[in-house]
């Protein structure tokens, strides 16, 4: 099992670009981002709080949530979904509510690798390359591998 | 009167800003950008047909329409909105359907600049590079250029 997440921060481009596999056939990790009970278990990093305003991943579709962690901090997220394909793609829009109107968009790209594994390519641009580097020194990156990690459990558990 | 569009498509970020003043007050700029009957009059280059599928210009909606040229070319541009403020600001993605998946995001802020003037500035980020440089080599600029000056007597005619 090699299902590291890899992050790159490229220099002087404002994009964040991850991948990561899974053991779990595509389609099982298409649903756990498209139903929102599933999302609610894994989004985020560890030690916080979801609530899930609305999570509608269809094309054309919105979402919003919020995370609370133990020291009080509260984060909230929304964005719009711009395209979702099934088990194949999504472009999505993301702004945290402290940024206001710093807005990123989000290219996902989900992938069958038979024999029950599948991989997630991600790739953010953001509208500047200052709201990038931001992005990227907040402890992103932990916050992903918990939530990806936090995913597989989720997945475990359903099949349980 | 100095209306001039100025675009600028900077080296080596995935950029296209541009800039532009009106002879009109904000609030009828953006009406002229809100109402889908209005925005029906100017968007696009002089020459195009403009069938407007739906344009539903408020937060969390989403838009779609097709020009026709007059040679028989047919292009197809879809989006969402991910915020609109009246007379402020607006964020949207962009798709035209010849680049599929090729998906942009644009910031454009209405400024009110007194005496019945007013002040548009666009930011639009592309996903890769390659995707801004071929966007700045469509006539693009031609375009926007016909679009705003076509806003400007379209508003003519409304207040005629």
């Amino acid at each position: 099992m090699s299902n590291a997440l890899t992050v790159s921060v490229p220099e002087g481009v404002p994009f964040i670009d991850f991948e990561r596999e899974f053991d779990y056939p595509v389609t099982e990790i298409f649903r756990a981002h498209r139903d929102p009970a599933l999302v609610a278990q894994w989004l985020g990093p560890r030690g916080v709080n979801i609530d899930m305003d609305h999570y509608d991943f269809r094309t054309g579709g919105t979402y919003k949530y919020t995370h609370s962690d133990e020291e009080g901090g509260s984060f909230t997220f929304s964005g719009v979904f711009h395209t979702v394909r099934e088990n194949e793609f999504a472009v999505q829009t993301f702004e945290f509510d402290g940024f206001r109107d710093v807005v990123s968009i989000e290219f996902l790209t989900f992938e069958d690798l038979g024999n029950g594994r599948s991989k997630l390519t991600g790739h953010a641009v953001y509208p500047t390359l200052e709201a990038r580097d931001g992005m990227a020194s907040t402890g992103m990156e932990d916050g992903m591998n918990d939530g990806y990690e936090r995913l597989e459990e989720t997945l475990a558990k359903a099949h349980a």
